[in-house]
């Protein structure tokens, strides 16, 4: 089997340049270019690293195995690069194969989870040194600089880089979940809706808070509420064997109660790993059921064109007995008000 | 046409989200989902937004306009989502074109090169900021703290974020050119090569120094100044009408010419804009002739595993005449000694 996608190579080697991964019963080959040959005989010592690349070169190197075929997922392969294996290995030698490595990566074993709590807490880290400074860290600056620094605490405390673009939305851009900061300077008694996480050694986390400077607006008060409310909900129904849309229905049943169904316009979360968005989708349609080692945030949002917005996101892992909260920040609104 | 690479939608329109652009003579649409559809109707009033997503929808989306035919770029689509867009809209309605959104990014209008001095001067402002603050900035601390520092300096200074993971490489590790900044505390005395840029806007630049932090050890003093002429010979090659690879040509020449031909191990440069490596690649293979518009990197290097590296990187628009740097911080070995 033919791996191209950086996540997967990342997955079944310790190698962390570009290249890709050929792995056969009896032989696994990395196949990397001059530029990072050195590096892949470093972090890979027990791999045959060859350099070279395209599809006439794993012809070549097929060949001189005596393999056959050779599978490729077709939700990673781009149509060209299908075609051009098929001219150069032939084209019954070249099968496209179900996401084997996908549904490995599904469940994370230990040493992964103990990769994503350090993820988590680079996160929490560059957040709570923040919070620590209370509303100067916030008031008079732009959402820009709240977000650069903010990914900087995050590289002083092991983050290799941001898992995502950082969003830090004031007042009423709260209301677009992926509102890019901008030069907008916070003005007290603003709510800051921050939307950040760190990669790790490859492994993201992704958390949501809303931090209040000042008296807090009534009706964002009242939507922070139900918004934790159905967070929990929606946590509590996180345990083995159960659908994963089961989850967003009980978070979605306490938002729809307190009359704001249609402004919940994402779904409740989604799978979280090397990827800050993998299988499974937390979602109305996903009908798989959870299992043990599956990590993924929990994160409902009201959302209020005009006014503003809250979501408040954690990462969840189901365990054998039901769940366990990576991450640690409060969400209680006082402890979130400057 | 349906685009939906990031890069090619953030081309044609002003929307910074995510989504896909389906293009025709007479009628485009902007498709997204519900979490980016405030968003795209603020970014783009002129264009319609549809808020959706898949073959089918898409399909219903051509149905309902009478369009029979669409096209997408083969390198682009998945072999899944080419076979789903098939099954949805009949064989023969789906059609592989040339890649003609790549055709025209070749090319930097006047606003673009703006866009992409500024992704420059942010990434330069960055590096200056720890230069003025002289060997403390550097000596004693770690590899990832400075790339930590200089990304966040590039943030102040208008970046969206780096445009690639900064590379701050000390003493031997340098001879990787992809090296990852490490825990490795830089010692007085050592040479440190970084590679970083900036995204602004959609925009990279892309950079390269070695700064010394004191005495420069011989063997490093002789490669920087044979990689300083081969980055001035290479540049001077570059002007419309000549093909990519002579000015690789011209640099690769005098690295030889000085012994140290096996030591050069990728090509001279690429082409640089809303990607960090797109076309035109400035390498010995390539004999597309270049032309006035092209944004391309400049960046010989020499790397001697166990003792170190040079690479000396800069970013070059190609004009009616000949060409203009973009970039202007010295490579003069004595302004880069602290």
């Amino acid at each position: 089997m033919l791996l191209t996608r950086p996540q997967e190579v990342g997955y079944l080697c310790p190698f962390t340049g570009a290249g890709a991964l050929l792995i056969s019963a009896k032989w696994d080959v990395l196949i990397t270019d001059s530029i990072h040959a050195e590096q892949a005989q470093r972090e890979c010592p027990g791999l045959n690293v060859h350099v070279g690349g395209g599809s006439k070169f794993l012809a070549g190197l097929l060949k001189g195995r005596g393999i056959r075929r050779v599978g490729v997922h077709s939700d990673h392969v781009t149509l060209s690069a299908w075609l051009r294996l098929q001219d150069d290995l032939g084209p019954r030698r070249v099968v496209a194969v179900a996401d084997l490595v996908g549904e490995l990566r599904l469940i994370k074993d230990a040493g992964e989870i103990r990769t994503m709590v350090r993820a988590v807490k680079a996160a929490e880290a560059a957040l709570r040194a923040l919070l620590s400074r209370g509303r100067r860290a916030f008031v008079g600056r732009s959402e820009r600089e709240v977000a650069a620094e903010l990914d900087y605490r995050m590289s002083l405390a092991g983050a290799d880089r941001p898992a995502f673009d950082t969003v830090v939305a004031t007042g009423a851009a709260a209301s677009q979940p992926h509102h890019r900061p901008s030069g907008r300077r916070i003005r007290r008694g603003e709510a800051v809706l921050i939307d950040w996480g760190a990669n790790v050694a490859g492994y993201c986390s992704d958390l949501t808070r809303v931090i209040f400077t000042g008296r807090i607006p009534p009706q964002l008060a009242e939507i922070y509420e139900v918004v934790r409310q159905a967070q929990a909900a929606g946590a509590r129904a996180i345990r083995p064997g159960v659908t994963a849309k089961s989850a967003d229905a009980a978070a979605r049943k306490v938002i729809e109660q307190a009359g704001y169904k249609d402004k919940f316009i994402h779904s409740f979360g989604h799978g979280l790993g090397r990827e800050v968005h993998e299988a499974p989708p937390m979602a109305a349609g996903n009908i798989a059921r959870l299992r043990a080692g599956m990590v993924v945030t929990v994160e409902p949002g009201i959302y209020l064109p005009g006014v503003g917005g809250v979501r408040l996101e954690d990462d969840v892992v189901v365990t054998s007995r039901g769940r366990r909260k990576l991450s640690s920040l409060p969400t209680d609104i006082k402890q979130m008000t400057l």
